[in-house]
């Protein structure tokens, strides 16, 4: 089975992944924010058109999640991904509100293999979101570290 | 009611502000990386073990927004803040297991009056989560937007 997922080999330099579409619903930001950031602007539509996010917006926690669920789907399930340790660049441009739809992509800035774990190597990503109307509302950079194939590692 | 809430003026540089404890659990891993992030180390004791995680453990945006929820509960809700523009730095430092408790601490390193924006100001904090055995799980550093107070932005 794993000789069929990603492997470290399969992200090279320049390759882009596709991301979304993500529609993004008024009760998912009011849920979200409920348990992780109950601030007034990501809980109400009056409180958010009376903030400078201009209506009933998502925690930036929240868009952060969603665009993990993202990565999730389009490319980090089919490969053997060892998870991440933090995030380089997150940055929130644009308020995502209600009713908006997010896809991006992601691409693959750098790899190499890691010297303190034989076997395995970390790839470094670009990552771009965008709503429906072609703004960018969040723009980030991390690394993932992925197994190598049996045959590449031995 | 706004007069009693922390402005901007409150954030000095080396002001301090605790956070947590929260108790994480296995049903609360379960739940966000079914959602979110469902990477198998996220969603089985068994994967997790397997993993180099070593055990069921919270995807890093889990733990990210459980960080979100003690700023909230410490400062942010009783504070003018305005949000973020996003995050200058997030280290997942160490696995979040099943039935470990979260604790830290916000500082701020720096305050000054946003040009772009009369009234607001911004202040740079830095975070330290550790778990119940004195090991840093998370650090950050961001930035958020806060109003001042009526008097002293006039």
């Amino acid at each position: 089975m794993s000789a069929e997922k990603l492997s470290f080999e399969d992200f090279r330099p320049g390759r882009r992944f596709v991301l979304g579409p993500k529609p993004v619903t008024t009760e998912e930001i009011i849920e979200f924010a409920s348990e992780f950031d109950p601030q007034p602007m990501h809980l109400d539509e009056a409180a958010g058109r009376a903030s400078i996010l201009g209506g009933l917006a998502a925690s930036g926690w929240h868009t952060s999640s969603m665009f993990m669920r993202m990565m999730a789907d389009s490319y980090l399930l089919t490969a053997l991904a060892e998870g991440a340790p933090g995030i380089d660049l997150m940055e929130w441009r644009k308020p995502v509100l209600a009713g908006d739809t997010l896809s991006g992509h992601s691409t693959v800035l750098e790899s190499r293999p890691m010297r303190s774990r034989p076997g395995m190597g970390i790839v470094k990503f670009r990552h771009e979101v965008e709503n429906q109307r072609g703004q960018l509302v969040l723009v980030s950079e991390n690394s993932v570290m992925l197994r190598m194939r049996p045959e590449t590692s031995a």
